[in-house]
């Protein structure tokens, strides 16, 4: 089958044998996924990672001993965890310390003709949503994962920092959540799309300093974090969603004088996104910038990389 | 009167006029004052203070508009807000944008005679209670922070790092409070005086990593902020004492994959700080290494400023 992965080193899309499924795992054909920043950073060689890229998808379950499983068209959830340990046992399997992630850590990704999965990190599509809004899923959930995490309460101020990908799903989150927030970018034309979106935006210098309850941050530059720390209120809120790579320099002496509180946030909860998304409420396909085959990956890959690119998908043959 | 003051970044021991308490505002007669790590801050430049230093005091009242408080031994918070704005309107005084600090921003503070105090800042300080116990109850308060802003619970796993006054003190109010933490230190010597008062102490490599549900920092240095994000658990929290001046550079990367909070603590309530020393509970006066008279002051700064010593008072004439 064909699977765009990296092997010693060497990127690219190859025929490799068609995994089969280990005890508890399911075989899913895949008919769609989505590239995410995280997929262009392991291209850059962020974690190291050898193997097949490619955590966002839908599918559908070709082979598994549980029956009933059979034919669903299903997403997953990206880490793969021991179920054993006492993160586990606490039910933080995302934490889990020996986990392996899809596509990232590990594990065979989604970028591939037929994915394995372990049975539990399924859940059912809803019959009325399409494959490109299914590949929003994931993404979402960590979205999602912010709401588990801090309690926005209808009055506050928010700001949501990063007019890509992250920081529109954030803010569309948020607004069903009763907070829309105010999202804050760089590029006049990303923030004009944002707003055609429905979502509202502005330009950084158009916000007043220390005025907002929570502040995310989405940028996935370190200059985020700084903009963030000036924008947020005394005893208001940091939600870091960007991964920073490398050593990150800053001013950190706000953080104690405004008694800031900064919570890193990554993967979040499923079914939040799918039930949303299957009643309508949310509606990431304006996000959809391109669609390309899964032999033209390379080509998707360039085309996510491009400035002012938002959301690229991959369609299986 | 003598004052231990900075004018035109000439800092030394002078001859002031004593100060005129202004509407609200009382003047107390200073009887003592303990020397932080803050004030050594300042006399290397932090802040850039210009005035009396000193934020740590047990004094008499002297004159008051307010009868009931004239002849009373009080010490006093150090936050002078403005009453009005938003944030003092939602009970958030000690961050009011328009704040003077004593001793430390634009407020003549405690290493003096005499000093004026916002009659709503004093606080009576209890009968039973020595004057060199009562040094301890500005930086105690701001360990008592910690409860207001974290749940901690009595099966939590805590560290402390740090095995200065800070560090210490905030030992002292975790066990108070059920749960004593470990404290995590460099020197073998201070260890030693931390476990002959009862703290339990270590040196860091004696610990696990990513094993503590909440680690506190408060080492002064940048390395802390690392050493606490090494020792902190998936979704556990880091509550930051230290003010790092200037750049902090490190890798945050893990703040976001393992989920932590980071909590910024600064000065806090004074009423918990007052009762447990009142009643006992808190016996810090083990950390006082010298008493100095006030004319002595530029001998207790140089001592304060020794490797190994931790609290200097000042007791004035």
């Amino acid at each position: 089958m064909l699977a765009f992965a990296r092997h010693k080193d060497q990127l690219g899309l190859r025929d490799v044998a068609r995994p089969s499924p280990a005890a508890g795992e399911a075989l899913v054909r895949v008919r769609a996924a989505g590239i995410c920043n995280t997929d262009l950073e392991i291209i850059r060689g962020y974690m190291r990672f050898e193997g097949t890229l490619g955590h966002e998808l839908v599918g559908v379950v070709e082979a598994c001993a549980d029956a009933s499983w059979l034919g669903a068209r299903v997403t997953a959830e990206i880490n793969l965890a021991c179920q054993r340990c006492d993160l586990c046992q606490r039910g933080l399997q995302r934490h889990c310390p020996t986990r392996r992630v899809l596509g990232i850590l590990d594990k065979d990704g989604a970028f591939a003709e037929y994915v394995t999965l372990p049975i539990e990190n399924l859940h059912r599509v809803p019959d009325g949503l399409s494959d490109r809004a299914a590949c929003f899923i994931e993404p979402l959930a960590a979205c999602f994962e912010i709401l588990e995490q801090v309690a926005i309460n209808p009055r506050d101020r928010v700001a949501v920092l990063g007019d890509g990908k992250l920081g529109m799903l954030t803010a569309m989150v948020l607004s069903n959540n009763g907070t829309p927030p105010v999202l804050v970018g760089k590029h006049a034309s990303k923030i004009a799309r944002a707003q055609r979106m429905g979502i509202r935006s502005t330009l950084a210098h158009e916000l007043s300093p220390k005025s907002y309850d929570v502040v995310i941050e989405a940028t996935g530059s370190p200059s985020g974090m700084q903009l963030a720390t000036s924008l947020v209120r005394p005893r208001g809120t940091i939600v870091l969603k960007s991964t920073y790579h490398g050593e990150l320099t800053l001013q950190a002496a706000p953080w104690v004088i405004d008694e800031l509180t900064i919570v890193g946030s990554r993967c979040g909860p499923f079914p939040p996104a799918l039930s949303q998304l299957a009643a309508g409420r949310l509606l990431p396909e304006g996000l959809i910038d391109a669609v390309f085959p899964l032999h033209d990956i390379e080509r998707a890959v360039q085309h996510a990389s491009e400035p002012g690119v938002l959301k690229v998908l991959l369609q299986m043959p």
